[in-house]
């Protein structure tokens, strides 16, 4: 029977539930947003006590199909105001699952600005003071962890910027070397995090058998077609070369590349950044850098990479194309090592490469940081954790960064910044910037290889197909790149849920599920006050030329704003 | 017949109209209040070209009423999003008024970063480029205007901080000694100046004769008794000697006045920086310094003063009550000396000396500054012109400058800070914090004198009948502190306005002007997007008490809900 624990940070009381009954059959996002809805106030202070941030595996996870085990965080939002679920590869959820654990829910905060690890293991849970580890950098923190520990734990943790509140501040979990890589990185998570006192939580799972299944045969079989579909798959073996940054050089053939605060689609350093370079950089370097990488237990796609440096060291892991795009070509930085340095302060001081990425953006415009200054850059970065003046604007993300400077040119919808993929030249995705619960967020919907990008017709119905399927998805534990094989073949994912809980499940299962969270996000925000005024992409996006194609956003919103009315009220 | 001048920045057009017959009969901020309403989008950029910034002197403005010549200036507010009226006093509204100009509409913005100067001569209305005063502060730009324009001309100017566009910006107004001493401080009204790219606007009304009056026999004659009274007034004549640091004493026993970041409602270095404490080091240094001192023509009130230095040389003119409290105990700074050059730097800058006092005060709370430590406060408010990112996080206000340190206990309704009195222990202003369309705005409303202030029970009347006079007086041009004569005699004022116009009014003339004033203004708002979870004070007033009375703020919300409601509706 699958557990909820809750956590009151305040009175350090922790206590096991069987999964409500209206709960069961939600998982990952779908239950992180359900939980949210039913217990958060929504016009509460986001780093308060009275917020709550809820981790959960999703329903699949901890199951041997590929790519399974991403771990939903939900919480409000302090970047947004509104819901946030945003979820990340990694080891923990596959855990949390095996453990038989529906979801966490973190409430309260600690007194005295005391802080605590919530150690999870078979069959004992409980919060461990650890005033030492205040101010750790995730690195840090998670190799100490370890060693106290264990190697063989998933751990989920915040670094600097969570503990100091900042807005951009995401949620860390290890991956397969038990690097803390791996990132619910949007929306402020790490934030509520910290606010709640919680520095990490540390699973250990080891003696747990594997998942029961109600019909394992048929899940097994069914998990083998789809494993061999996937292997054969031209997306999927891309991916499994170039990584997510393979995405570079499509992106900046369409003009989307973001460049020089979104002033420009395409960058004339593209080819110093792209996946290529990104390939032969880390292959002829060799030594500990891996050009293809999992960032999960059992995951065939190996999306990932590990970055060396000249001598072969580690610099960071992963390089990823949105990292890629806001810090480099958005900055107009086009050194692949200056990148993957500032990726690694962003992941040791536990922030969102995203938001830190356009927020350097609006700086570079205001004049703080010249454009293309990688050394500058990386020295406003480090002052993150130093709590400067600068370092706080920075890491309160890149709305705030404009409001302060004086730039109105800033790109993000509901405070969140836009991910690397300009909506003048992916229509589709920026509808889903403008109508997603979550903000700005490509991967609440992503449309880059649809077709005719450029035009706004039918960009309406491929961003709302993408954001059901997604918020599924999401709901399921599983990786958006499964989506190259299932999208063509849903019924697979309905077969894999009903072998797994064993009950009969309708034939448009994951339209319905993925309907229903997206009802339960909106119907939160609606009453945070959000309304159709923030549906909005930035103004100038609809005015301001986008070179070289010379594009506007130019998708009606009358048109939008039905579309997303129509979807509230869809049953 | 009185005009309506339109000035468009753009393309440097001046119009002049007739003032329509719909707004015949308003003033002041009624009249900045609905042509705003009318004329500007709630959901406009503030500082874009959308946005309107309107002058407007008071329907008695320019007669020989004393205290009659104030000016109200009105935008959608950077600071709020709301709709803004702040008004000063000085020398140009009189001037306006004689010129016949019932309002000038400031409207889109110049091209190309150009600013200009807005001449108004008796007979000639012309905008004149004048980039050469790009980035000199109030003192400076005044004494070049006038030894260009003349000494006798009224300068309505921005310093610095309206250039660079800061939210808490104010616009200046000359002064009898033609000083830019008198400041539409609140709500950024600066930055909306500095958009438009409008620098100064210079009038001179030499060779006008006085203002025509319908019935000026019966004027002068009503004239002469308010005057009369006046003289005998106790509350005037407090402010004649001490000004309206006089309040600092009753305040601070109130347990009322902002200290330490409105931590503490009593500060013990208040006799330090008293009324009694200001008129003795100014009589006592004697030289420029003066006590007492009118700020506008014919104003027998004088509450003003001019601060001179240890050799007698002027400061900075005037050292006002809510200055003192906001940039002196709020920021446990005892020193006169001290504050009266913080006081200087803002007006020079052209910055809201209430703003940047709350701004310090989270900023110290933060450990940015240290509490106390006024070197620090001035080499930080110092920064605002350069446009240091600490500088210009000061300037945007209390509550981005709380948003960005990570402060929570941030004194500040609707984006706008706190004047000087703690609402928990001046319960009235509370009220008039939470409800007034303006955000904390003491001139909205001001309860301080009135009785039981500790209790709950009344407040909302007692805030609400001043709230709805303050808009009639604000529309008149009346400077409040006539309201210690004229609050208990309303019928001299509905005859000084019949005397004027030469019409008949209806007895309950001041009401029905306040209420429509109001109504108007919160509509405004509520078009804007606000809604009553705006009409609240920090949730920290409510649960935090406040030393040395332990008091919260406890007038219920719902019965302040319904009360704006029935405002709203009342007819």
């Amino acid at each position: 029977m699958a557990k909820l624990i809750r956590v009151n940070m305040k009175t350090q009381e922790i206590t096991e539930r069987p999964l409500p009954e209206s709960y069961i059959g939600l998982g990952g996002r779908g239950l992180t947003s359900k939980i949210i809805f039913d217990e958060v106030s929504p016009d509460c202070d986001p780093l308060g006590p009275l917020n709550k941030l809820i981790m959960a595996p999703g329903i699949l996870g901890g199951t041997s199909l590929s790519s399974s085990g991403r771990l939903s965080v939900g919480a409000k939002s302090p970047l947004t105001g509104g819901i946030k679920e945003s979820n990340a590869g990694g080891n923990a959820a596959a855990k949390l699952a095996r453990l038989d654990i529906a979801a966490i829910i973190v409430e309260q905060s600690a007194d005295n600005g005391n802080i605590f690890v919530l150690v999870i293991a078979n069959e004992e849970i409980k919060l461990v003071q650890a005033n030492d580890l205040k101010g750790l950098g995730n690195y840090e923190l998670v190799k100490k962890l370890r060693g106290q520990y264990g190697d063989k734990t998933g751990i989920i943790s915040i670094g600097t910027a969570g503990e100091l509140g900042l807005a951009a501040a995401g949620v860390a979990v290890t991956d397969m070397d038990g690097e803390p890589s791996r990132f619910s990185g949007r929306g402020g998570l790490g934030a509520v995090m910290g606010s709640k006192g919680l520095k990490a939580v540390i699973i250990n799972d080891e003696g747990r058998s594997k998942l029961p299944l109600e019909d394992e045969e048929k899940f097994t079989k069914l998990a083998r077609e789809i494993h061999n579909e996937l292997k054969e798959n031209a997306t999927i073996q891309g991916y499994g070369k170039y990584g997510t940054a393979g995405l570079l050089d499509l992106v900046n053939e369409l003009g989307a590349l973001p460049t020089k605060n979104f002033s420009q689609g395409r960058f004339d350093g593209a080819a110093k950044i792209n996946g290529e370079a990104l390939y032969q950089t880390i292959t002829q370097r060799g030594g500990k850098g891996k050009p293809t990488h999992a960032c999960m237990p059992g995951c065939l796609i190996k999306c990932s990479n590990v970055y060396p440096d000249e001598n072969g060291e580690v610099v960071v892991a992963p390089v990823e194309y949105e990292t890629i795009g806001l810090l480099g070509s958005n900055c107009e930085i086009d050194d692949l090592d200056a990148i993957a340095r500032l990726n690694y302060l962003c992941n040791d001081q536990g922030i969102d490469t995203i938001e830190i990425g356009a927020a350097l953006g609006v700086a570079m415009e205001a004049g703080v940081i010249p454009f293309g200054d990688a050394e500058k850059a990386e020295k406003a970065v480090a002052e993150i954790s130093q709590g400067t003046v600068l370092g706080r604007l920075l890491g309160n993300g890149a709305v705030l960064t404009g409001r302060i400077l004086g730039i109105s040119r800033v790109p993000a919808v509901k405070g969140q910044a836009m991910p690397s993929y300009d909506p003048r030249g992916v229509k589709g995705n920026g509808v889903t910037y403008a109508t997603s619960p979550m903000g700005a967020d490509h991967t609440a919907g992503n449309n880059v290889r649809g077709k005719n990008q450029h035009l706004a017709e039918g960009q309406i119905e491929n961003s709302f197909n993408a954001q059901v399927l997604m918020a599924a998805y999401d709901s399921l534990g599983l990786c958006i790149f499964l989506g190259a094989v299932l999208n063509q073949k849903l019924d697979y994912v309905r077969q894999l849920v009903a072998a797994k809980i064993g009950s009969e499940l309708p034939g448009d299962y994951m339209t319905r599920l993925g309907k229903s969270v997206l009802q339960v996000e909106l119907g939160f925000n609606a009453k945070a006050g959000f309304t159709s005024a923030q549906d909005r992409l930035p103004s100038y996006m609809s005015s301001e030329r986008l070179s070289p194609n010379n594009l506007v956003f130019d998708v009606p919103y009358e048109e939008i704003d039905l579309r997303l009315d129509n979807l509230r009220r869809d049953s």
